[in-house]
């Protein structure tokens, strides 16, 4: 066996901390207080989300690397980081404007940003907590 | 690209404190005793275990979920925690009268209980922690 | 030695989410923004909170028990978690209308309602997480 | 400033898994189910326990130690792991024979055990999780 | 359903503490210094690998185990630990002399080591953590 | 009570990553061997290691700050992570040439570097992670 035969995944965490509130401005104040809850706040409330940030390819045989850990946080760190991190999602991310931010969505945008940022020839899954005990994957 | 190409995984984490003794009723106590080791200490011993329940279907383009949390948690607090935890595996959980409750049966077990509480278009998976260092997934 | 001659410290984990902002009224914006930086975002941001709440005296001789953990848990719920989950610590906690909602002042805020809740007996102390990086404890 | 001017802490973690119940023999069963509730179920449930063995000292300048933690390791599997985990603390642990191993009786029980192993010199204080999210310290 | 119709997957964990630098001899001081930045330290730096071995297979309705984790455990102490355990990777581990230990050259080895100890009918995945923000999966 | 009452502590958590190795020079390779073992390897081996920094104070009414959490993460960065982080401790950092680094001795040079670049006013407090199951504090 050698390093061409199998794909090796590479997987880089950060963090970043924001506010937001989950509301469908289509529906009735009854409707999204009857969905989403204490989640529906007016005045927001707020994560710290735990972004884990995985590149699927081939090992390269002269430096040892899938790709840098060192140039892929670089990435995610303009990318999404400078978007994100100490903003209001609905108020702040132009993303959210329409779309609610779920943590299902908010993974599908990080997603969506990224992979316009690798080469195509690398795979891309984001896993995302908005707390300890929920987390999303996409794509799954 | 739009959110119905692709699937997301929803994961809710949840836990529960349960006593238990790995003992095949078809074994001398020798065989039991050298196959299970300590683990077959006829008083019982126990964990604390954590269960990751995963979903993966399409994320509903109104609601912003591909199942809203609040609902899953109520389901896995009636159907498993409600039976499991602050419980003596092998006396008070019916599934293991006969069934050797290792954390890879106690995995199947929950999926097949989650199973039937779940609209047929979404996958499940389970991962359960017996210990920080020990941890299965069902199916995979 | 007897339970008797040292006090046993029982300390119960909790958690909550909250939006806040860091901006001191009597401040122009450019002192707000130079002392509290990205913290300042009139938008605000959020955090998941861990909470800590020690309770320190004797063990009584019957129960076993400094405080019964599931007394001491629905305390916080109903003085803590009921009041800051799922808030905006700025706009919908009376405590922070005139004070700046920094990982300090919320910890001692817990502290001085916790303590009013209490046996005088009991001593008390506070850990709070504002990120996996950050945390005070109150007093020390 | 020098070495012999400041204690220094050193801590060794270690963890055991058991089964108990929580029981007053003196109190009537509904006393019992009044207190202890489901902690009260006569045919157990288990914990995944975390041990902290905090060694206080001055450091030897010829080791750079407080005390050697492969030693210290060593005392506790002797001692305390040997003898509690996958165990049944009521049935199988002498000194819960008629005390309540409530999560701060285990706690004394494993500072007195460990307080006759170790030099008077050394100050000595336990930590003892249950769970994640509770806890106690002994002595405080 | 019954357990023949799936796969589990059975993982145990475990840690190593190794130093090593990252450097490609074929390549001059600058490009090393170039690609590889800080962790070409020529002196080594070292990491605390935490290490997640996850077997797959069809559950033995005997024993409850697709594999007995004292076995796995005791394997991976044999094939894995006592070779990289307190070691220079660069130096003290012969598949590291021309080969860089880069965590996913590190993962890479440790399967094809752990794949020639463990039955042909099971299939074996590697997660390698070489710090708590950095990590990789092999296969992927 | 008012918040000039009790002093509050507040707590930053950094890491870096070092190579090191267990030797007294004025010790036989028998001894150094006997006493340090696996952590004698001449090859060196490494650690991630968790720092958790402690400073008590009283807080300030204007900012509701101890310190700010910026402003100390900085000096660790430039006292600390600059001169240990991805360095050989014995080869690289001046403070070990003669002294051995263990963790004591690692957690009291940070205790002395950190504590003349902060107002006397603040007391100070350093733990220290050699491995999730091995850590110090001092002053204790």
């Amino acid at each position: 066996m050698n390093s061409k035969t199998h794909k090796t995944a590479v997987v880089r965490c950060e963090h970043f901390n924001s506010a937001h509130r989950l509301h469908n401005i289509n529906w009735s104040p009854e409707k999204n207080e009857e969905v989403f809850g204490k989640c529906n706040n007016p005045n927001f409330h707020g994560h710290n989300y735990d972004l884990e940030v995985k590149v699927i390819g081939f090992c390269d045989s002269e430096t040892g690397y899938v790709i840098d850990t060192k140039i892929l946080s670089s990435i995610i760190k303009t990318s999404i980081l400078d978007v994100f991190d100490h903003k209001n999602l609905n108020l702040d991310v132009t993303y959210f404007k329409e779309l609610i931010p779920t943590t299902e969505n908010v993974a599908r945008i990080i997603y969506e940003i990224l992979r316009t940022q690798l080469n195509e020839t690398l795979e891309l899954k984001i896993k995302l907590y908005e707390t300890p005990r929920n987390y999303v994957e996409y794509p799954n």
